[in-house]
């Protein structure tokens, strides 16, 4: 479609690693594509205040390593309103930006869609959630990082808890969904891991404490934010029931969101961010640029949304199998 | 199949990260299956040399983190003969070893398929080699912490380079195969990447660096170990070429090969190493137990050789979009 | 001094990574100079149990690298009574331990001390402990790879502070002493550091605060956890006086005490080690092995306590300056 | 000295880890005392040229982390030139900046020296070099990163000799000095050390290595790239002498330099870097800043030279004992 001239590329929701390098490749695709592209600084907080910036080769230069998002991201209100798109709308018009690239979750989506069927504007959307909650894309851009971040902290955490033949109690995140926890747990080696998508049976899990028990190793629980009892009540029923445990809480945080992105997510991103302008160039809007079996996937943005309850069962029983 | 009691474990070929994660799942799944799980030190050379040591739940204890293999790995030569293959048989059955897992690249399971045509032992492969090369799995365990390691060494190659305008070139594993060279140089932002699956082009090189010189930016080339030209022929072309020019060569060598492995390799390990016992249980043999598409995939060990000359060219395409 | 033909070695307090390059150096030193070494697990409790284990070169292969310590710790109840100070010296002499060196902080040596007294056992200490509070050494074994730990996770948080500007209020270790939060606080870039040492004046904090918020820039403040006003209290009273910052808390907890020692850490452990095993046979005892200004420095157990309130406030000073 | 308005700040030298953090500290004290401060691109060489940038707070926002340097760093030929030197002393007059920082190693004191010999220019220096291989400090900015990033690479490279049973002879920087090595090897364990300060004697080593290989454990072995046999002979010897060990030479190079600072080598540059501007205000020049003790210490340039073969035996006596 030769009306595109301009892009703009915007990051919204939560900072994930690795939305640097899919600015990258949006701004470098672009240019490749003889476009010329436009950074919207604070997601649609930007875009509705006329935040841009102009990109060229070195804007991104050294940045592929970098945690967080060059552009900022910014959880905006006024884009909710409809005031709020008019005067979004106004700012891309005035600044002669035809076509939008948004790297975010699902709520970004979702503002996008709406955006789109008010005002026509050609957006597609890039996965950069390190939640990795999304349908239409095997993997979001973060997730990687974020597992490995986790495991790093409970690599470290085992040494402590070996030393002192303690049980540990690991939070981490994933409001909706235990996807983190669960494949983080596994990579941990963990001994238990309780995740939002199955209702946590406390007595069951007291019962395999006893059992482990018995030759008095360490252990570490992995449990999701979002599961139906937090580290908190999760810990202190333990601490009920186990007195003379020595049992511990440690809630990682953000540590799990920054850092230096993963091979992995820096290869996603850089493969999504190219099909993101090439998409655009050839007449597509409305959908997510996602990455299934290893191909380039379209998803409209209204089916890019999260796939809660859908845990792979055989991954729950490798972990009842590899705890022993 | 109720008759096997005991499986054997090895590992064999060159060492990747994640081996220990796989052989702490093939131990666990053993018990957890009521099976009698063996070590076999030193690959073949200890199944022929009868070095066996029991596995119990401890033994795998607080190794999933660790790169290596804690059972060592060897290239034997006595395998390889018709009398060393008796022996290994003999110890086997000495030793009431019903069954084994491989852990290792194409070169093992050639050897197993040669074993089980010649005696009928159930085995099946696990594949553990950081060259990502075997048909029937999209990632051998290894390769993910591997192209980790590289894009670690690279970020600090680029702080140097930046800060001397410098260009490097810096030569990556891969013999047969640019895989790690690829996505490794996707994920470091290379400049340019040679692989052994198409012929190096040097005066095209030479015209790619003279353009992106004109800004004096730093430059990162990646070369295949196994690439037509070697990382010391290009160097020196380059020198030669543009003698003032800042021009480093870096071999990366053993270090791509250590370290923690990454959650991707253990949880693949992880997976694999359960369906492994699982299949030697389901009356399999003589197949390579993979990953494709995310689900457990079987490809007879005749089959799972080495896929040279299969790069994927999109790859290819943004290295050219992403350097511009 | 002759008589010594066996020594023990425990580590005791909370574990502090470059334990085992400690426990490596005592064990291999020992045998260097043709000493029987014993591991005596899980501190005092095991020598009051007789929890004893034979080193040789080989139990400390390959551990100078981990965190945590192999022969465990643990905080004894039985060694603070008579009786079970009496039961440790019976198992010393039963077992035929001449010497023992204790690995541990200022608990760890006072008890040493008052079994000194009692018993007339040589022992010396090693100063392991993250927390660098002790007289009579430039550093403790395991506070270099703590504030490594700590600008690691900082570095993290930064990247995601910095993509919202958002304001973070980081609670790192440190119960009597705010070594940690000063000395990784500057190294991370804080913009302000609270610690026990000095009075938190939050209205100064508050002004500073309002300064500095001007530009929107992130900022981090580390708060060490004896600060008399904690995290949580710092972080609610700030978005109570300033509600549209986007304020949030993250506690970095156990993950400072874990991981691969550092090369300082690693360094200090072996050469405190070694002269742990020479001092005890030059017939020192009763004394802490420290390192001042690059020199082994001995200090008496009863001297080797916690120097609360010594900051130098040449250190604060460059937090004011550097945050400007 | 009021007369003092605008310093300059330059990195020379080959790059360090640590120098953007004494870029950051001399911008942020000479703002912090009312100071202009100009930032010279590429070291001399831009002083030469006239390449100044102003710096404010921002420019040294979020670089405390990074390694190499932001105003980068060459080996001037023309500033070893009289003509060079009077070209330098017009630009910095030109563009009145009244006194410089140069942070480097001993030939950029050298040529400060000379400098200031024929223009009486006020210069203070600051020792960013990862050779630590300067008198008047005892760390320099970088080393204490550079030992690190050579025991990660060694932990990495010790996983695959253990699990192959291999010899791996490994050569580190220091072209002079044997410190890279020397506190490196102990930190990673290395069974012998080779460094510039002592011949290397190779029948010794092969001793060494016979007895050492009775229990056919594998074996690491520094050598600094200055030792008189380098890393190639070294392999070349010991593969002729003992054919049948698997023998490998691993070469690290530049990602010894490379990478995110250290918290010590942040901490140092911090308190330097303030120490200078400090300096240079109490009408102080000609001298190098660095920390002796824990103190401030400042050395002239001219005595600010290189130490070669001072290297502690008791550190040599320690690799002995503990590679037992």
């Amino acid at each position: 479609m030769s009306e595109i001239k301009n892009i703009g590329v915007l990051t919204s929701g939560g900072d994930a690693p690795g939305m640097n390098a899919a600015i990258r490749a949006v701004v470098r695709s672009g240019l490749y594509y003889n476009l010329k592209v436009t950074g919207i600084m604070r997601g649609y907080e930007g875009m509705v205040n006329g935040e841009f910036i102009n990109m060229d080769r070195k804007s991104v230069a050294n940045i592929i390593q970098r945690g967080g998002t060059i552009l900022k991201t910014f959880r905006s209100e006024a884009f909710r309103t409809t005031e709020g798109r008019a005067k979004a709308y106004e700012q891309l018009k005035k600044n002669e930006i035809d076509a939008v690239v948004v790297i975010g979750g699902e709520g970004s989506f979702t503002g996008a869609h709406a955006f789109i069927q008010e005002y026509n504007v050609p957006i597609v959307g890039i996965p950069g959630t390190i939640d990795n909650d999304l349908i239409g894309t095997d993997y979001t851009i973060g997730y990687d990082t974020a597992i490995n971040n986790v495991i790093d902290a409970v690599d470290k955490i085992r040494d402590t808890a070996e030393s002192h033949d303690r049980l540990f109690i690991v939070e981490v995140m994933g409001r909706d969904s235990g996807l983190i926890a669960l494949r983080s747990g596994i990579g941990a080696g963990a001994e238990a891991i309780l995740i939002p998508e199955s209702r946590t049976n406390i007595e069951s899990l007291f019962k395999r404490l006893e059992e482990g028990r018995k030759d008095k190793a360490s252990k570490i629980i992995i449990v999701a934010e979002g599961d139906n009892m937090g580290g908190f009540e999760i810990t202190s029923l333990i601490k009920e029931r186990f007195p003379n445990y020595d049992t511990r809480l440690s809630i990682l945080g953000h540590i799990q969101r920054g850092g230096r992105p993963t091979c992995a997510d820096r290869v996603l991103a850089s493969r999504v961010g190219v099909a993101a302008v090439e998409a655009l160039l050839n007449g597509r809007k409305g959908e997510m640029i996602g990455s299934v079996n290893g191909n380039i996937h379209y998803t409209p943005f209204h089916n890019a949304i999260k796939h809660i309850s859908e845990v792979n069962p055989y991954l729950l029983k490798i972990v009842d199998i590899l705890s022993l």
